[in-house]
């Protein structure tokens, strides 16, 4: 029998709410969407190229409006969990068609489950992943 | 007299810590850079265009090779101090010469001062920072 610890635990729960952001998203679904965010500590949301949304209303209206377009046919990769101060730090790689993001999303445990506080995405050059101000791969820091 | 409570210390003590941030980097001291990562907890860093970083060993490397190449003339505005179960989430804008950027830095109170676990960049359009997939300004999601 293996024994499985509270810190493994909350990874793996953490692991599984992070792809439960990426169905909802994936199928556009704003009430698992919703349900998936924080209600007792602010939230903070950055789609990628535009600038941080604050607060859970304005959060949710983002995702309602980009549902409203369709959502896009995302997926993810490379999910790896680090549990800092009890919260649980998500990075990613997204999957939208031929292109690929790079993702944070940090979740607080609440009410018995993972709950989102923060959504960051940018787009990775399409080269390579390295840190070379000096490429072209248009990078800028 | 004001009275400063403590939750305002914290938040004006981290928006001088994104600030100290923006100069270490701007000035591409490597040794103020180091002192301003967290040394008791996990730490990530997204650099735009870039994928995740983990460990402090390979975040510090990243910031000595950006830094080999000459720093960007990078300036910050529009900081924004979020505390979440006592950690400091500090959103803020990026300039390096006419390009923007959209940034989260999240730091944790460590030894006396907030120090970084996170910090993470990307794009930010240039029409506009509306979320709107149907547009043209390149946002995916």
């Amino acid at each position: 029998m293996r024994i499985v610890t509270g810190a493994e635990a909350d990874e793996s729960a953490a692991r599984e709410a992070n792809a439960a952001f990426y169905a909802a998203f994936r199928q556009g679904d704003l009430e698992a969407m919703d349900a998936l965010w924080a209600r007792d500590e602010p939230v903070l949301c950055a789609h990628p190229g535009g600038g941080t949304i604050h607060g859970r209303i304005a959060v949710i209206a983002s995702w309602h409006s980009l549902f409203t377009h369709g959502p896009p046919p995302i997926d993810h990769s490379d999910d790896r969990v680090t549990i800092i101060r009890g919260m649980a730090f998500v990075s990613c790689v997204e999957h939208i068609a031929d292109r690929r993001l790079g993702a944070t999303n940090v979740f607080v445990w609440e009410q018995g489950r993972w709950r989102l506080v923060l959504h960051s995405a940018g787009l990775l050059s399409q080269d390579d992943e390295s840190i070379d101000p000096g490429s072209t791969s248009g990078l800028l820091h």
